[in-house]
């Protein structure tokens, strides 16, 4: 089975838990897209009262094309249940975020809600988090030197850059610095430290913050539920 | 005795501090404007050899008017001092600063640099910090979510407007909130917390960051050198 018939997979479960009347997040990526796609079909089926907040335009044009109610996250008070994506999850719910370079946004929105639920495919889901790359946005404004500091603390940074060689911008104009670690294995005293360096704008590491992850495999979907 | 007499005679004190063929930190606000000029004049009266990194745009414009050549943080491998001014430092040499809101560009440059002086009149030195608002620069996406937690918390927040009633922009394009605590008993914790906030980009105090701080008042000036 590939990777996008699970992730669809998950999607579409996913959306079972979205209730009448929600102030849902949602986050980006591909498995969002599937996931978006689905919620309009409820929404459309059983005529939803929803409003919407997106972690980036992409998503937010995505909604607005299937008629789903978009808000800026300024303009609500609090969101319900925020569905999104994740580059990796491990067995104590901690995960990595910011593939998509989206990760300041998509955690406002996660920290602004009662509940998060994460859809992935089955590969995301890890003993250890760190293989994949922690993204670390940064202000341009003395990069280098964060970037120096990062490489004396041996974490392996490099910027992100386009294919054509050009530093990533993110949507707040900040560039990317990806860690690769191989694996992290205190999540709590590296997101302490990242965020207390000057210049560092937020990390991709998401503690705490996810209740339900939702798993697409060969074997069918399966729910992980936090403590 | 005016404040500006107060503040010149403090930045012409600090220059004192320069030496030839050192990498400068140069601040920005009224107080640097003194020391600027004072610079200028000591490094053609004795041909010093100076590089020098700005805060802001306001520091180069005036630095490269006078002759002083500018470099970019990020194209400087170290800085030997910074000269800076602040808005309150107490007997422990904690300090605020942000006032003028270019406080994350003076904090990238205040942690590269191996010295910090700071350069203030007598009514900047304080027994408590907290009587000046604690300027924190946000992401104006989802900044009312960071307003709201900071109400909760008690801390008083309130956005920075111009006179216009507009949000003033940092140059990093970002919202200020300054918070109104009167005063800071526990500066650490206080500084621990905010920089765990998403959507915090960086907060006005600055922590066991000053070596020296250069006081000027009507009965002269003052060298406070940190243990």
């Amino acid at each position: 089975m590939d990777k996008n018939a699970m992730k669809k997979m998950a999607a579409e479960r996913s959306v079972d838990f979205v209730e009448d009347n929600m102030i849902l997040g949602l986050g980006t990526g591909s498995t969002v897209t599937f996931m978006v796609e689905a919620l309009a079909k409820r929404v459309k089926a059983e005529n939803l009262h929803l409003t919407c907040v997106c972690t980036s335009i992409r998503t937010a044009d995505q909604a607005k094309s299937l008629g789903i109610p978009v808000m800026a996250l300024n303009d609500v008070d609090h969101i319900d249940l925020t569905i999104d994506g994740a580059d990796e999850v491990d067995a104590n719910f901690q995960g990595i975020k910011g593939g998509g370079a989206a990760h300041l946004f998509e955690k406002l929105v996660a920290t602004t809600s009662t509940r998060n639920i994460w859809i992935v495919d089955r590969e995301k889901v890890v003993d250890t988090i760190g293989q994949f790359p922690l993204p670390v946005e940064v202000i341009p404004f003395g990069s280098q030197q964060v970037f120096d500091r990062l490489l004396k603390e041996g974490l392996n940074p490099e910027f992100r850059t386009t294919e054509a060689g050009q530093r990533v911008l993110t949507d707040s104009q900040n560039y990317v610095i990806d860690l690769h670690l191989g694996q992290i294995n205190h999540p709590h005293l590296l997101a302490t430290w990242l965020s207390e360096q000057v210049g560092v704008v937020e990390h991709g590491l998401f503690l705490d913050t996810v209740n339900q992850v939702v798993v697409g495999s060969p074997e069918g979907v399966e729910i992980l539920t936090a403590r």
